[in-house]
């Protein structure tokens, strides 16, 4: 890394700092268990993938997103023959999710501690607002970061944003996170620098190809302790 | 106006920049003549209110959170008889909101182009991230703002999360918006200036009684085009 020229250091949230997408497999196969009379597991599965997808414009991301989606799945699979008691089971699912307790990943709380004292570190999330602040308030994090930006995308567009209110040049800015598409891709077409440590639950919509992922402009890391070799 | 103190001034955006309340009260009386069936008007109405209420700490601001809201009160007004058509309409009224076409307040733009020339401006609100980006994006106003600052909430507690991320002393912010509640009381507390111009249409939940009313703390005009002659 070009550590001289690191002005700030965004962290992603959502499976970079604390468990996020294993909650959204949770809930979805819940709503599939409950659609299973009307259709087959997999087939609510690919229904409610669709919708999300169809939805992503309007709802953006985030629980309350999901849960919409989620009800919207349950019409579309049961041809609106699903009844309210299930409905509301649904909308219970979708509130345990914002309700959850807050995981934090191993190694988070030392790193962060550690590259506070040399670095201004932000959050640099996409999802709702509420949750997100939410989730940093109770994770015992938010004294490590200067502030949070939460994104409504994570495209070249949203980071050009950030960067311009952050008021740095693109080099002095390090974005850290578990998402090629949303975390490094477009920070690294900015000419940023960028950490990619992977997470073992991945949502389909932010897979990509391997012919996409651009070689050499990237550091890939097994866990975030290892921050404090590389920064 | 103290106004060689100001470096900047928020603007409230709903209600204060562009039409949003209406939009509101107008699907919740579409919810209201839904469950018709099942209860009297006004009943749907109260109901409505108070499962927003409960609903705020879990869900926040914003259409989509407003839709779940929706959706739980015609679950719980039919007793879990609604049928599946019937929560489509209302999944329906939600995206219809969200994609409402975003009417401008008059006076607003012209009030923005010289405001801008000489200070730094920024719309500092609550509500759904992607819903305020989009709408500010549609408005033909992103030039005037700085930036946007969506927050969870407009409690004293964001408001000093405010300052202390824009790095300005309380007496150097103006805040001007609709809401007593949100946009006039607390930036007072603070030390803030704050202008306070009145909305047709007020949420309950948003309204104030006269005894809370700081006196002589804020300046009360009728629309946004007296500024120029305050400011």
């Amino acid at each position: 890394m070009k550590n001289k020229n690191i002005k700030i250091i965004g962290f992603d949230a959502d499976d970079t700092l604390w468990v996020n997408e294993p909650y959204y497999r949770n809930t979805e196969k819940k709503l599939c268990q409950i659609l299973e009379k009307f259709t087959p597991l997999e087939n609510s599965k690919k229904l409610l993938y669709e919708i999300e997808i169809k939805n992503l414009p309007i709802y953006g991301y985030g629980t309350k997103a999901f849960t919409l989606s989620l009800i919207e799945t349950a019409l579309k699979a049961s041809n609106n023959q699903i009844n309210g008691i299930d409905i509301e089971k649904i909308v219970t699912l979708g509130k345990n999710q914002i309700l959850q307790e807050n995981e934090i990943l191993p190694g988070v709380k030392e790193t962060l501690e550690q590259l506070s004292k040399k670095h201004v570190l932000i959050v640099a999330t996409k999802g709702d607002l509420l949750d997100q602040e939410r989730k940093l308030l109770n994770s015992g994090l938010l004294d490590y970061f200067h502030h949070i930006e939460v994104m409504s995308d994570k495209k070249v567009s949203n980071y050009n944003r950030l960067l311009k209110h952050l008021d740095i040049k693109p080099d002095q800015f390090l974005m850290i996170g578990n998402s090629l598409k949303s975390d490094i891709l477009p920070v690294v077409e900015l000419g940023c620098q960028a950490i990619y440590i992977p997470f073992h639950t991945t949502w389909e919509y932010e897979k990509v190809s391997d012919k996409d992922l651009p070689v050499g402009k990237y550091v890939e890391i097994k866990n975030i302790s290892e921050l404090l070799k590389l920064i």
